[in-house]
């Protein structure tokens, strides 16, 4: 992540945005490596103390890409010291923990983003835009999963597999991804219906889950992810339906989506001038790759910053990240007691 | 319905299975469209009066393609009679209708057929194949969905939109094929989580479910069906994950298997001479139609009927058409109380 | 191809089309397999002597789908003998020859088909009318190529590999359908440069030729057939790019077309009620197959002897199979000589 | 393409490569528009006159990207300066002036690489692997095409469809791409048979041509570009068949290789860490995008130059860049007088 992060930050230094990133401090647990990914991702310093960046009056915005357990503590930090932040998903280790961090953002008045960099594809932005331009009409159905395999042949040791570095695994990891998009997409979700598996033996965190969920307006959906789907290597799926038409996509080909208007489905290359930020890239058809959404991401961020728009509705704010937080609390609450359950929300 | 059985029965006469069908009756409500259907798909005689074939010595297999409401009552008392009967899905109207027919068949010691016709597309018959055979490994994951569009523009006067008719309505008529083709390809379900809804102003059938559902040993799997899916015209598809492989299929090309065996899907043509039921057709690449399957369903009936093997495991039996209406019968209720539900079976 | 024929007819028994064909006879060179294929298929008698059927009264269409060196002399006095006739691709071994066998069958003024059942294919046929219809406004660029795989693994025995009997090999097999298909849906080739290879060391006949076209209104075209191209198994694959929009097809998915009106492409899934001969078939999305093609073939054919068309446009008519049969000259000359060569049509 | 180009030398120096590349000056002849490029895309100087460039002792890669008529002489100027030398496609507006461009950078000593950017892509690259290893066994078949069709709604100013700035259309512009891709991927090209179009009235330069090739050991292929083709946005698509197995890639899905070894085709996401130049980038189905082909084609010409490996093969020199105009010669001539034409080749 950290090297995503690093060259979408370089790269905003040469596009047509209204801040141009500095590379102040880079922080790590590991001297060692911390030198290498300093010297090679191009920052100027690096500090086994995120507190010495907290503490930093040349760094304006704190970006936490750490493992999920060092989201809370020094994302709250920086926050508190006046520092813009961006937080990876999930937010918190616990809705409560979410909840906290965006209330300290909002105390310090600082703008927040929590890291859904899926809603900077172009073509999911596209498919927000038709949503909202009632190209669709109601929207009636919503179904999403995002499916990895590399959950099978995975070193143990990783710390997405400690439940205390990760909390939970493939709900938390790719569950987020996808419980974002649904609101995002369609709106907020106020019931779910889910289980949990942990099929590998020996592993501390589930390895899949599948929900059903109801949005506040009674739409259904599903949702479902999981780490051991062989065959499926980045597979963050989903389609909406409306009264009018559909919408689908898959991030393995994130320069498509399919749209239905009129019967059959359209596969659109979301690569033309006028696609949401395709004037930062190439002419049509030369397409973009992941490393790209980091860029859109910022860009988007920046702009919040220098006070052209605010992160909301297009970027996740941490109000987005805590209720995420909420939808995945419910469903383990769901999984373990076998009922649906309401999402309640904070404000 | 009444064609494919038709063309499928006349086929039948000029293909190598063990008995030749004659088409010695069909009978209908309507005296008038009756007359046209005998005269052209090529039966002897046509009657109003189900029971006059029941009673005719002459008829050896009994075929119920009528509308769901219909389904019990002729086809018990044929049963009783001792032909052998081949009905279509949904069973019954109830789970307790289901378990009576089934009852009834085997107290006959008649041959029973439940008219799951996708078990007889040979990408289904091969993924089963697969399975058993271990290429997938243990299985994992399960996921189906049935989407058609058909609902929006429909005119409301259709049996299928009538509660007394039809019974339920995406469900019974599109769901039930993908909880058979669950329960066909991974095992036996045990509870279900679900929501049921009808969208369109004043229809008194569900247009929408969705669940989430746990297999006897514990492996997670999702369902949906809808007749308001724009862009999805038949799309009738399934996934299965495996430890070491999986399988997705696609009913609007049906001809197709996606397999996975060593990370990447392959594109099966199901055309090859070595496939299932294709020793019936033509060259490799040279597809076959939905008609077909009934041409397979029939095959495997009249091999059944002369004794050459089960129905069962490949057929679906009257214990798979009850089985099925246990698991319409689990969410119906779990949509009610949003509580999992466990399914129980009578045996 | 018999399998096919014999299907078809009597599908056509059982549908709504003015004549209702009779399966007089059948004929063949082998007495023991041609009495088994009369009673599997349902014809009434068998012959091996083809001019038996010509002498006989109550033979009113005669087909030909014979080996190709067997085209010529039955279809001609079939024609002769005033019986309506279709005759398999490629029509004669020579253009001369195919000539002749349009002349005869104009004489005798019959109605003359030529096995080009892929003009009958519904997402073909929607192509030609969305031309006719402008919707891709000029046509500008045409590509096609017929792939298949089998010519690695086959027996060298086959009638198809076999000079005298077959002519040719992927050119006359393959290369005839897309020649035809170019001419209906584009119009008249003028010329063509081509080369043409046996690859498979001893193979009398050609596995493989490529060829650009030249239409008659200058448009540019490709063509190619083979049956080396491992991974394609019955790949039948066109393009037709105007200035408005464009078509693609594969006949490996022979229910879809992919349409392009406004930049992207559309899968259109072509099996509506209001598509080309789907009002033969099932509701939307429920796929046909190759096998239908033949019937559509078989409809069209028997509506215009009852009068209600011409075979032309949209039948390929013996002035069709001896046109494409002048490409197919012009093909083997340019091979051979290295030029450009104009295809010159007799009238 | 400056664009392009300097992101790539920006991100090289933040990867795993031997020499960090320094951006020292940029050149142009808009002195506006130059400085504003220069102030963005972060290079120290920006001058009007290449020729500074060339005089410039800190200048040890000169990179041309202009418009095709400014390929010649500044880079050859510069390969005189004893600089490296990397020039855009086609490498002159002639075959005898690329091949003074090879013989000048081959005097000089110096690297010299022709942008023939798609060899970079990792599945192109894959599919060469593929090839040297005998998986796919001998190579029989070769198809490619590369259609775009901005060439309807185009400005009739831009200078590619000026004659004495771009010489040649579709053809120099798409058809060097896939000629060049032919040869890396099949072999030398021995003759060719082509015609070639101006579609649009009016326009200068070729809009569209179509050939067929003869290689060195007699197999056939067909090329094929057009600036015209309605639905394609960039689809440079090629096909290799094999006596085992065939590889099939289209650039809109650039992360992915259909590979077929055993009957059908896989859909291989070449997006592993064992796939070539994947080590620079993200985790596996994490897909990269067209300005990466950049990045891999700079690494591979700063390994060149550290001395790591030489640029051929998986790299085009210059002798590549001048062959490829040899075969755009032998095109020219053929569609000219309409015959096959031999390519001659200098060394």
């Amino acid at each position: 992540m950290g090297k995503a992060h690093s060259r979408a930050l370089r790269d905003l230094r040469h596009l047509a945005v209204p801040l141009r990133p500095e590379l102040v401090s880079i922080s790590g647990r590991n001297r060692e490596s911390l030198e290498q990914a300093r010297e090679l991702w191009g920052w100027a310093e690096a500090t086994t103390d995120w507190r010495e960046q907290v503490a930093d009056e040349r760094v304006g915005l704190f970006v936490n890409a750490g493992p999920n357990a060092l989201h809370f503590e020094p994302t709250a930090a920086a926050a508190r010291a006046r520092k813009h932040v961006l937080c990876e998903k999930p937010l918190g280790l616990t809705a409560a923990a979410s909840y906290e961090l965006w209330q300290e953002a909002q105390r310090a008045g600082v703008v927040h983003l929590c890291g859904f960099n899926y809603r900077f594809v172009p073509a999911v932005r596209l498919a927000r835009e038709l949503i909202e331009a009632g190209d669709l009409g109601e929207v009636v159905h919503f179904r999403a999963r995002y499916l990895q395999s590399w959950g099978w042949d995975a070193d143990p040791a990783l710390w997405r597999f400690d439940r205390a570095e990760a909390g939970t695994g493939a709900l938390g990891d790719l569950g987020t991804h996808v419980i974002d998009l649904a609101r995002y997409l369609v709106g907020e979700i106020a019931s779910v219906s889910a289980s949990v598996r942990a099929v590998v033996p020996g592993r501390e965190v589930d390895d899949h889950f599948v929900a059903t969920i109801e949005f506040d307006d009674g739409v259904l959906g599903t949702l479902e992810a999981s780490r051991l789907a062989r065959g499926r290597i980045n597979s963050n799926v989903f389609e909406v339906n409306g009264s009018r038409g559909s919408v689908a996509f898959d991030l393995e080909r994130l320069n498509e989506l399919e749209v239905s208007e009129a019967g059959s489905f359209r596969r659109v290359l979301v690569t033309e001038p006028e696609h949401p930020f395709m004037r930062f890239w190439w002419p049509p058809g030369h397409i973009i790759g992941w490393g790209e959404t980091f860029v859109h991401e910022y860009a988007h961020l920046l702009e919040a910053i220098a006070g052209e728009h605010d992160v909301a509705p297009h970027g996740a704010t941490f109000e987005d990240g805590y209720r995420c937080s909420e939808v995945v609390a419910a469903i383990l609450r769901s999984a373990d007691n076998g009922r649906r359950e309401e999402v309640e929300y904070r404000s």
